[in-house]
């Protein structure tokens, strides 16, 4: 029998806060997203599930919501494998901007389409932009051609899924339950496959940050069931809060 | 050229401060133990030393080191492997008893001798003892016939090797630095073979906690030169202090 998978969003960062585009920007959790950490740990607990093994992603907001998880289920001792691809989708030339100022640079429609299409990316970071990820030390082992400058939906969900395939997907299989802690995007990589979400609708799916959301899956790996751990009205509010952060965006 | 190797040994735990034996018991870091952690990493990054993997054992205590120090590197994405076989010398029925508890059960000769000796290894666990490290599920994965119930300094020493030689090793030859955050005894295993130190001295060799030590290897990863970083003062201070702790207990 497989084993069961459980994903969690990374609780709220300091640049959720500010509202700004993250992306690759390795940003912190904000006070806020260390508790929304500490209550998915909880969540697990409660569930009395016993992980086997943690994903997570080279970003620090997600690495940290998942320390405060396992040190909070007494679990430290977990193998934890941490993959660039199971970053945030990254956002371009837009990193660092918040709304009013990507507005000004490109218009209201413009902003539109890059945040709610499946397939077009916001414009790029220059190859000489020190942002650009080839600058960063935490890459410096990839292949550059792997290394992004921007990213549609579409190229995000690309690259994650050769880490579903080759890492996460056999875990499984050998009957592990395998803990994913990652971001709004990748994350969205790994629903949409599991449930067979179609493009359009995998734009408006926002899974709420810091709720444990399990799947239950048969030998070849679809799901027989899914939920989110926790008491609903918590999880309810976490998702309106999310559509809320989208929509001021937008 | 091969990595450099970096050992650190984990910060004081709140069972150092109560002067219990601890062995594969899973405490955690005092408050002291976290600030030496800070001052570890605050110590590798004045070095400007750019680790690119690092090891550490299945104990909280040496795991919250490395996440201090990562975390003050802003590494946290760093490779992190974890393994038993990096855990501290496991102290059989000395576990949890301090030195006056251990001193009326058995003698201060006795106690003398687990202490110091290479190859006496204090009574074991009993098999059904509810501390044995086969009811831990952290272990579940592993040969029953690996799991100690007791260890001399030269059974912990056999057991940390295999991991030198197939995970550690490999990652020096090919360039990488890599740290290794782990316990006075598994570190022993490591300097005694880095620097053929014989079995009557390792027993005296005392590693000071939270200060790294860098070796410097050449193709063959023998040692061409090895120092402490960090304050000389403090480092003495340090030292000290850990054969004070070992003088309390013997």
């Amino acid at each position: 029998m497989p084993g069961k998978l459980i994903l969690v969003r990374h609780g709220q960062s300091t640049w959720n806060v500010e509202n700004l585009f993250t992306g690759w920007t390795d940003v912190d959790l904000s006070a806020l997203g260390r508790e929304e950490a500490a209550r998915a740990g909880r969540e697990l607990l409660a569930e009395k599930l016993s992980v086997d093994i943690a994903f997570t992603s080279v970003l620090k907001r997600a690495i940290r919501t998942l320390w405060i998880m396992l040190d909070g289920m007494d679990r430290m001792w977990l193998p934890v494998e941490r993959s660039w691809r199971l970053n945030e989708r990254h956002y371009g030339a837009l990193q660092g901007l918040d709304k009013a100022q990507t507005t000004a640079l490109h218009g209201e429609a413009q902003v539109k389409i890059w945040r709610r299409s499946y397939d077009i990316p916001p414009p790029p970071l220059a190859a000489d932009d020190e942002r650009h990820p080839r600058f960063d030390v935490r890459y410096a082992g990839l292949n550059p051609a792997d290394l992004p400058a921007t990213e549609s939906l579409k190229d995000t969900l690309a690259r994650v899924l050769p880490c579903w395939d080759a890492r996460i997907a056999p875990e499984l299989r050998s009957g592990r339950n395998v803990l994913v802690v990652a971001h709004g995007n990748s994350l969205r990589a790994m629903v949409r496959m599991l449930d067979n979400v179609s493009e359009a609708e995998i734009t408006e799916l926002n899974i709420p940050t810091g709720v444990p959301l399990l799947y239950e899956l048969d030998a070849s790996l679809k799901p027989t069931g899914s939920r989110y751990l926790g008491d609903p009205a918590a999880i309810a509010a976490a998702a309106e809060a999310v559509r809320r952060q989208s929509e001021k965006k937008s």
